[in-house]
């Protein structure tokens, strides 16, 4: 293979920041006379601003496509950013950075040597852009979610995909037939990290399995889940509504209400009474301590804890319960691989995503989104820009 | 532990054979005039007839509970040792044998330290009774459907479920929740077959997966396999009314009417185009060897071809295309550990076996259901005997 | 199967503790006096006192095998026993209670039904006798360590095997070829325990391994790593004799002397660098954080910390570092279906554990033996009674 | 990522054969008197000649390595193609084309772009490279021996590396520490495959396995089941001679002479009375049809049949014996990701490759090499070329 110019190169961040049409959005603009060419998106910062920016709309270079994005969702990691200014001791906000990593759009064009796309198709845009040297041995073997070099859109410093108009390399675009709508192919990405669970934590056919947790990912984890056949399912939460909306998402969960002042083995009791057969894998999606707690005492000798959910740096694990029981633990970085098989299920219709999608805003009103989106009294499950 | 009785004394068939009050139902014998209390069953022989006899209804000993069997599907298996009076050299018809391990029905009475168990109790008859010794390797590590010692009712020569009044270990009864019926209760023996060959084959959400037989096995693969996530599925048979029939169960599922004259090659290459992306498991359940092939040649470098269907004792493989494409091929004896999860996906409603059953014949009748069973031309899915 | 006594009841301790021959043999006594024929063992109790008693000596009832116990090596769990009384919850001790469950002896008699034994063979006597019936979910499948009605002797309230003559169901011995000594069978029970880790790990061959801890576990683990082809090897210890020994063991294997003060981060760039290629697989044998935390940090993206040391009942754990390094977390109960292998492995040459006894005692002397093991000044690796 | 030149193109072998300075160096040349700088090279064609070519030495363009190649062995494939023409359907020799792909050699000249290597390294040279698209399924799961645009060196009609001059991808070569030397450097691609065949056949430590064929891929088969702890190991043959050697290589195994008269059936009850335990891999390295069947009935149930051996285009197999029994048989197709551990193997001393080279050719002699390789009575077991 000969040389070749690295992700993290093209799409450095400071190309969008140092270019003379980059410019903040002041809040006081009418953003509904913003031209509709305008490529908007919407920034955090160090201050913890969000806020919307213009960008310049570039052209693809080779193997690069142009793709006019349709619909993205807001994931709590760019409400943490915001926030926050940081995940971990690695992923960090210094300067200006574009969020958003969950969208669906449409090629506009496509750049030299780009023979699988023409403008018009609809695509799903996969957010993490691995370096695929093979000197890279996570690249290699397969594992791309571990690549050092990843370009990972919306994970500072680089820039997100909830902006108009995104260049993407043609090889992280998914097709997205057309039973399959921007918003579903924007909520392909939280389905990509529950199917990865998925897989990783080795849930089988008729495997009785736990939920922890009923919010975005909780609630994708469900649907993945049912189509797996896991069998009975149960899930938790501490709200009763969110319960609600998994039940009426797949009516033959069983849903357990866990009281802020229950003790993890007291929640375990009453969910093994409900679950009426030993739990072999549990989902936790919340990160919190007492739910990992509550999903180990919760599962038979042997079982998997899958830990979707992530949370403070350190964490306390009942350490012989779990040697006694034989009990795997098991975390997960984003995913690889799960895309292609993200798109296939809802378009074979085993997994329907659209009921998630409860709040939408105009690309204009990108920052109104974010509000909602950060408000939980809002009980918004997912929050997407459409375009 | 101290000793015990082995099961393959307790079950001696001769012990039926040599009782005073077995003999064999004349078949001008009014069937209609039989006391509801008689012990019939339909026996095999090794002159290749099938009659009903009369058995003694006997008391269950230690560990053991009497079952009013209820509803007991017709296999292929017992059609074969009716017509062939063997399945490969160890399976032999040699004196007459009682048919059927398809069963459930109701605990009637329950012997010496039985506690499981009491009148009215609604059970599935696991078939297959192994040593369970410790000194059994098989039995030791899990895979007893491996046992040496294994009793299993309706291979000769011990006699079959296919009776009024069964006699079973009561750890090998599964009990069936009321919401499952004794027909559904005796296609769980089908379908633990079809899970054992889901679970072994590897078979994941969302794997594009090809279906070879649209008969009863391939059925309940195809119903097992959409409960498990398989998306694309492709089926095949030679008769476009099996098809139809699957159609009708799984109306996801892609539909391949193989004709006759075409080579494994060409159905491949359709199966292929249909499928639209690359197979990476195929459940084979004819056994026949262009099925074989075309299954081999259907599926993705590094497939799965799982073979449930058994046929001739020796069969071609295209070795160099297996080669070159890291293909594995495994097979399947009976199941392991499959009972409870079949019931559990029965009952959660993630697998409709009722649509199954095409054919229901009173026990006096069961000669004519053999009849109809044996008759390709009577388009028969399963054919059951009810009391 | 017919009914059967239970293994609970045939073992229960009372039967020994209400035997009219059975006493505490007093410290003043003089120890050498006693019979050869006297079935003396080594009992602890809840008043943390260890000492002689001297038990009946039993006739073998059905299935059962009388050993003449040879060999028995002192685990750190006994010496617990002794000195805190419990293991975790539900181990206790609250009466007179028999030690030693790592054994190997000679068959002296046998008792009905048993064919497979005769007077003279020598076997490993394996101390966790699961229920075996096939109504025990974890024995059905294969997964006996985990049955909750398993007779392990020597955790109380069961009586142990360092006694002159142990009642023992045939089942679970286990041949010894000429060519493993007794000594060597009994360490067959640690090889147990480390093989089991290994196969939990999913250790390969070529895989670059981390051993935490060059104690008893860790010193099999690493005999069972290098036989399984793990390279590079690297073993922690805080104790440069230890370590010295380690590297007598296995000449190939890197050695990392982890001082008290060192973070668990620093331990881990130390270990990296002498590591030279990423680590795939952790075996943890010290249960202690700093080193649970140290393996965490060491291993490569995705790789396995296998913790087989047991410790307290919480504990801390880097939770961000595993997920955002996909690191898998797996422990350990005991064993199951390891002897026949670890024999093997003895006998062919692969494993060689004789460098592992370091004292040997006589049964008479056993208190001495305790005294030797439960101090750390002395050094001992294995300390074992030969009889 | 930019667009980049596809290897195919770069390694286009009509650049060699339609350079000017391309010559078939005629067999009544002095060899001794070909200068040290020549390119030479070991070449076949589609009339059945082997013949010493010379070829440009061309200059490394970007991301590429020049290698003076110092140690090739033949492969059985090599003789395969001088005197077949192919391998398979699609592996045909339509013009002039270079041998070899077992090579190490040492960095003369890198490249545009290279960093990782500069002029002295030892390396191994990996044949087999893949396209590393992310577009390529194979590529991106890690899967890369499958990849459909792979320049697998010395598979026509690309040229192979037994030649002085080699020009390779950077990224596709392993360093070797100076303990390994070029001629195991050579011989890490037969031990890659056979670490790839211990890998997929899923071979755990204490597994007692039988090796079919005592050929060089039988050998080497043997060295790394062994290094992975592979107990009890038969190995099997035609010939007393091979399985003395294989007898000195690893003292431990034990061999069966395989009688030309002698069925399968006979041959694996002998098989399995030496064993002892049952088998539970068996690694078939002939490809032969009464091998495999010898494999297939010398293993127990649910054990691993794994091919490494290819032969012809359909096998018969022991169908319902292998359904009867759950024997899983997979088959190889060269190797991935094998490499780096291959070395590691060696360098560690796990692994001993020296005794398997019984001759040794200068490059110039390559010719009389491929004579001995091709001449069985000569008792060859690798053949190496030096330079």
């Amino acid at each position: 293979m000969s040389t070749t110019i690295d992700n993290t190169e093209i799409y450095n961040p400071r190309k969008i920041l140092d270019h003379p049409s980059f410019r903040i959005i002041h809040e006081s603009e009418q953003t509904s006379q913003l031209s509709k060419e305008a490529n908007i998106a919407a920034f955090y910062n160090p201050k913890h601003e969000i806020h919307l920016v213009e960008k310049p709309k570039l052209k693809p270079g080779p193997g690069q496509v142009l793709v006019h994005v349709r619909a993205t969702g807001i994931c709590g990691s760019d409400v943490h950013f915001w926030k926050h200014g940081r995940i971990g001791d690695s992923m960090i906000v210094t300067d200006e950075c574009g969020s958003g990593h969950e969208s669906a759009g449409e090629v506009v064009e496509v750049g030299e040597g780009v023979t699988q796309w023409k403008a018009g198709d609809r695509v799903a845009i996969e957010a993490g852009v691995p370096c695929s040297k093979p000197s890279c041995e996570f690249c290699r073997v397969g594992r791309y979610n571990a690549c050092p070099d990843v370009v990972f859109f919306s994970t500072p410093p680089f820039h997100g995909t909830l902006t108009r108009w995104h260049l993407h390399p043609a090889a992280w675009l998914h097709r997205l037939p057309d039973s399959v709508s921007f918003e579903e192919g924007a909520l392909c990405e939280p389905l990509a990290v529950a199917l990865a669970g998925i897989e990783r934590a080795g849930l089988r056919l008729g495997d009785p399995t736990l939920i922890c947790g009923a919010g975005p990912i909780g609630l994708v984890s469900l649907l993945s889940a049912r189509a797996a056949g896991a069998e009975p399912i149960i899930i938790t939460d501490l709200f009763q509504s969110r319960l609600d909306f998994a039940k009426k998402l797949v009516p033959g969960v069983h849903t357990v209400l866990i009281p802020r002042n229950e003790t993890p083995k007291e929640s375990a009791e009453r969910i093994k009474q409900i679950a009426g057969v030993p739990l072999k894998v549990a989902l936790e999606c919340t990160g919190v301590e007492s739910s990992v707690h509550t999903a180990i005492y919760s599962v038979q000798f042997g079982a998997k804890v899958f830990i979707i959910g992530v949370g403070k740096n350190e964490l306390n694990f009942p350490f012989m319960h779990l040697s006694a029981n034989e009990i795997d633990v098991s975390l997960q970085y984003r995913y690889a691989n799960q895309y292609p098989k993200a798109i296939r299920l809802v378009a074979g219709g085993l997994i329907n995503l659209k009921p998630l999608v409860t709040h939408r805003f105009s690309l204009e009103d990108a920052v109104a989104a974010f509000l909602v989106a950060a408000d939980p009294t809002q009980g918004a499950i997912k929050v997407q820009i459409c375009d």
